[in-house]
């Protein structure tokens, strides 16, 4: 019954691939400028060869103060994280980084859009995950629970079905979120 | 006559680091969410330590594909570069890339607003560009000069006066490139 998943969802490729791969589209097509922000390194020591590029000889990963992907579309600000799970039934709140939630919360107040792209890995099956949804569970569950349950995922926000081109055709759902 | 900028203008600060904390204090006040994007790095080697953070052994400095700085401002979609010039005269154009103003270029259609900040050092004159001025000038410069005229970027754009908080005060501009 996922037969299409199955077909377009290529096996090993990660779901940044897909989004990124998306995102070229998108820029390709005229469509929208998103991209995935560079990962950010804190430089330590950096070394200048006479007659070549420059060569950084430590450095360390720096934990990012945003999400993974931003840009504009139609006008409208859009702002994103891209996640996968393992789990089957419902998306671990640990997945998410407290700065990641004010982020989104920040971007919402300055009307943005924001959601999460959430990829259940063992169904390949993908959504659009509602920041109002995220942020509801992330609020609650010091007395509460730590995941959101699939099936809330499901009725919140929208089940993407991979496509051709592109793969992963988001700001469809994206549309739809905002005549929501 | 600029006793201002030499009040305000903090000698060693780059305009880079003024934005910074300009991008702050928005961010603090709910003003805003604009920030800084991590230098693009080509990581080619890291090495794991058993008790301690990873270490990058080696990586290089990549061009960066965009912009320097996006974000949020009441709904709308901020983009803009940050530049720097010794000149006393004229901004030269060969500080920027061709993808830079491709990038620019993709945004304004996609109705992003997209300006540069430009710093006079010598003078410590602080200027926002619409990027139409700047494109003129880019897509004409094979035929024509190298660089954009101060009293052009002067009368096209804003010169912005340094304040204390935020010391850049630019979306007081942006609001008024909106308006105009
Ligand atoms: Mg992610
Ligand atoms: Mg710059």
């Amino acid at each position: 019954k996922r037969t299409k998943n199955i077909v377009y969802g290529k096996r090993g490729m990660s779901l940044e691939d897909e989004i990124n791969e998306s995102n070229k589209y998108y820029l390709e097509s005229g469509i929208a400028v998103i991209h995935k922000k560079p990962t950010p390194v804190q430089i330590v020591d950096v070394f200048y060869p006479k007659r070549s590029a420059a060569v950084i000889k430590k450095a360390y990963f720096k934990q990012a103060s945003t999400t993974d992907y931003n840009g504009v579309y139609q006008g409208k600000y859009i702002d994103f994280e891209a996640k996968e799970t393992k789990n089957k039934t419902s998306f671990p709140l640990s997945n998410f980084h407290e700065h990641q939630i004010n982020h989104m919360k920040a971007c919402c107040k300055q009307d943005g859009i924001c959601f999460t792209i959430v990829k259940f890995v063992a169904d390949a099956q993908i959504f659009l995950m509602p920041s109002e949804t995220l942020f509801y569970y992330w609020d609650r569950q010091n007395n509460g629970r730590k995941s959101i349950p699939k099936e809330v995922i499901a009725q919140d926000g929208f089940e993407i079905a991979y496509e051709l081109q592109p793969r992963i055709p988001y700001l469809k759902y994206v549309d739809r979120l905002i005549n929501k």
